[in-house]
């Protein structure tokens, strides 16, 4: 049997790894620089961010956050303050020693030795002990708590093995750090930063995440608790999207964020951090895409629609142009989840099969082909992204306009459902060992990514039990899920008794 | 004659330079971290840069650029690649040499030896070359050109003496890069840029900037031809708000940028660059606050209008706050400068005069007083920042509603004039050597900072005059305005022929 052939080589289930790389690729969202695990963004896959940037950014404001921007750079002495931290982020960050370069005496340059700095700086690869620094300056009493701070900024992180959007050296994301006078308080903002998370991932991004707490192996290095939304991408490995931790007074303590109590007597201060980042964009890529490219969420997308005038012949393009430009205004001052409709017009001079691909292969929602032909008629040629590339329905002008909001709130739900249909596809609950590993196993040791996807297993609890499975199989727990109903059973590895599911799975 | 109190200590007349910290502090906008020359950026300033940042990259957008990013770290040899820009920006920056902490047996963290970078990487303290490398490889033909886009970025310049705003070693900024086929196409970019700058400048921040060219001694370091905005401030100083840079083919051969022309050669494009920074909040603190702390434009404003609800006693807080509540709704509904008007109330339980100090210090352009007297008489207490503090209208609340929006503009036009009053006050056409030392020679060394201000005088278009008056005065060329009539006049040092004058000045 004769596949049919697609826009991107390879497919999804000849090889994802390689299938995620060309759909970057195609869709011009991002690339490699020389400098090593650092990507250059794009301008449509920033366009991407610029929108998930915007959007999170009202939630949270919303919710009385206010951004702020602390320093690039950390004082090694901060960092190594709280000892689970430094533990987890010293092994991979980029350190500043010079503060000036000088000839190297052979036409190049060189760190002059005579700058090297007193104190190395690290760039920062989380704020918490930068940030906690200012928090101590500012918190006298209750009466300056909570302070709810978020900032969008750069991180690095030292990746040995980078991978565009999914793990880069240095990558783009928000940060909240808030402050509490009371342990109640901080975990209510670690629950309703959890709930943004997953209503951005789910009602903007089509991402029916999984909600739940980290196990203390998977934990963020210091935290008390971290609580993560989960995605299944199509390869049916997890994606963590986003991660709430509630710190306890570790930070504090560290960090020296003291305040007088109501009660007049000198306590740490109770914290939380957040965040997520650029990641988002591969997840978003891997949970949608198909095989001839990218598939875009339309609340997210830097275009919605796109108008592609199709005038090869010069005496009729005047009036192909000025048709399109007629209707991309009227399309714009029509709304589709209650803000205009984004619109654009591609008037370049290339052939029009190649144009289209282009925007296919882009994840463009809907495209609209124009021509003389639709003109005479009144029509336009309305072709879907989450439809074949070839089909087409021919529709009339006013009636698309009037519908068009409505289509693109269906593609939304349609990608949602479509999303959510394929994670519950491959969960499944599982009882006995054997059954375990098989289900994590690959059919062929040519393409490892082929397994079963989420399991829904018991677990004794114990970190050991996870070191084994993880050992075996890469398979971790991915959060112990807020929605799974107590039961008795037995843990997968151990047959110890065990109260509820754990979400187990591959992931990035 | 006693001087009335104020509430920032020193007055600018006393001390420009401690007024302008201490200001700085009053308002909360910043403060210096731990880190040297590393600022925190408080929410009310962050606040400011968010406004800045929205209006001028919908600015950008209209004007078809489109925003990426780009890698923070610079590989050595990049930098090192365009002669004079190494020579500008070796000097001060920050060099990454390794990647990786470890234990030094001492109970603390140090570099690992065994983690040392083949090559150190820079933190970027302008983009030109990184991005060069970029564009190199997406320009084949002349069909790719032009390139026309933006980043938002923080970067890194190692200052000796930092300032907060106005000079630190890390920054936010903007960072135009584009690519054009012709030299002619690249200069209209510059100069459409610098007319986005200067309409930015007088329309948004409420300066009334000067335009022109830098004289080769000011150049940014590898450009052909450097454009500025600049601004006087109230110590009569310049500030450099803005460049946007020819780039020629400097960058273009440094970064082997190359395409196919229209005619089928290989040529070298022609590149422009350009930014306005975060030091864009120092200026308008500069140029506008007075000695009771900051003013501001109410087009930047974080908040326009704040609602003070006084209510010290229990039984009428309700009423109090509903009214504060209602009117602050309504006055949302309202618009200035076509934009809904932003309003924030303030219901802390704080004395009424300690609460409205600090909205003074923070410069919100109106505060509403709302009492329990306000309410049974239906009025309102109206106090403008650009009046005394003392200063209180009281208005029927409906009328002032009303009227909010327009009292937004006249306060915003009223802040333009009065700064260009005062620009063209200390802005003086002078003719001899004599008058033009005495009009930059403190009258006292106690404050070096009052001086005559901006001097039009005549330059004979060499930099070893220029040289020496910097070394005499510590006065620069700030530009040769573009706004200069051609006039025949003697050079002030030299007394050679020239046909213009240029704007001599001190700067920050």
């Amino acid at each position: 049997m004769s596949q049919p052939q697609t826009a991107i080589t390879p497919r999804r289930d000849e090889d994802f790894p390689e299938w995620y790389q060309q759909v970057v690729r195609a869709a011009d969202l991002a690339e490699n620089s020389d400098v090593r695990g650092c990507m250059v963004i794009k301008p449509w896959g920033y366009g991407l961010w610029e929108n998930m940037q915007r959007i999170f950014d009202g939630m949270l404001k919303e919710t009385g956050h206010r951004n702020a921007y602390f320093p690039l750079f950390i004082p090694l002495s901060y960092l190594a303050k709280e000892a689970a931290h430094v533990e987890g982020f010293a092994k991979e960050c980029a350190v500043v020693t010079h503060h000036r370069l000088e000839a190297d005496g052979r036409g190049g340059l060189r760190p002059a030795p005579a700058a090297e700095l007193t104190e190395p700086l690290i760039v920062r690869p989380t704020s918490e002990t930068i940030i906690g620094a200012s928090y101590a300056k500012w918190v006298q009493s209750y009466r300056d708590l909570p302070i709810l701070i978020n900032q969008w900024c750069n991180v690095v992180r030292w990746e040995m093995r980078p991978r565009l959007f999914l793990r880069t050296a240095e990558f783009l994301w928000q940060e909240g750090h808030t402050a509490h006078e009371s342990a109640e308080q901080a975990l209510q903002e670690t629950d309703l930063i959890l709930g943004l998370y997953e209503k951005f991932a789910r009602d903007y991004l089509a991402l029916p995440v999984i909600t739940g707490e980290k196990s203390e192996a998977e934990r963020f290095p210091g935290a008390v608790k971290t609580l993560c939304i989960e995605a299944m991408v199509q390869d049916r490995k997890a994606i963590q999207a986003g991660t709430s931790h509630f710190l306890g007074q570790n930070f504090a303590k560290a960090s020296e964020i003291k305040f007088q109590s109501r009660e007049g007597k000198e306590e740490y201060a109770w914290t939380t951090s957040w965040g997520v980042s650029t990641r988002l964009i591969g997840t978003v890529l891997m949970a949608h895409s198909d095989d001839d490219g990218l598939i875009l969420p339309p609340r997210i997308a830097p275009a919605q629609i796109v108008i592609l005038p199709i005038a090869p012949k010069p005496e009729t393009r005047d009036a192909v142009f000025a048709a399109a430009d007629k209707l991309a205004a009227e399309l714009r001052a029509q709304t589709a989840f209650g803000e205009k409709i984004s619109v654009e017009v591609d008037k370049r001079d290339i052939g029009g099969g190649t144009k289209s691909w282009e925007w296919i292969k882009k994840g463009v929602p809907i495209r609209i082909e124009l021509g003389p032909r639709d003109l005479e008629k009144g029509t336009v040629a309305v072709a879907r992204r989450d439809r074949g590339p070839k089909e087409k329905e021919f529709v009339p002008n006013a009636e698309f306009v009037a519908k068009a909001g409505a289509v693109l709130e269906e593609f939304q739900a349609g990608l949602l459902a479509r999303a959510a249909a394929y994670r519950d596809q491959h969960t499944v609950k599982i009882d006995t060992k054997e059954e375990f590993y098989a289900f994590f196993t690959p059919k062929s040791s040519d393409k490892p990514e082929i397994h079963g996807g989420f399991a829904l297993a018991h677990w004794n609890g114990s970190s050991a039990v996870e070191e084994k499975i993880k050992e075996d199989l890469k398979v971790t727990i991915r959060c112990i899920p807020f929605n799974a109903p107590e039961e008795d059973g037995k843990c997968i590895l151990t047959g110890e008794p065990s109260k509820r599911r754990v979400v187990w799975a591959k992931s990035y």
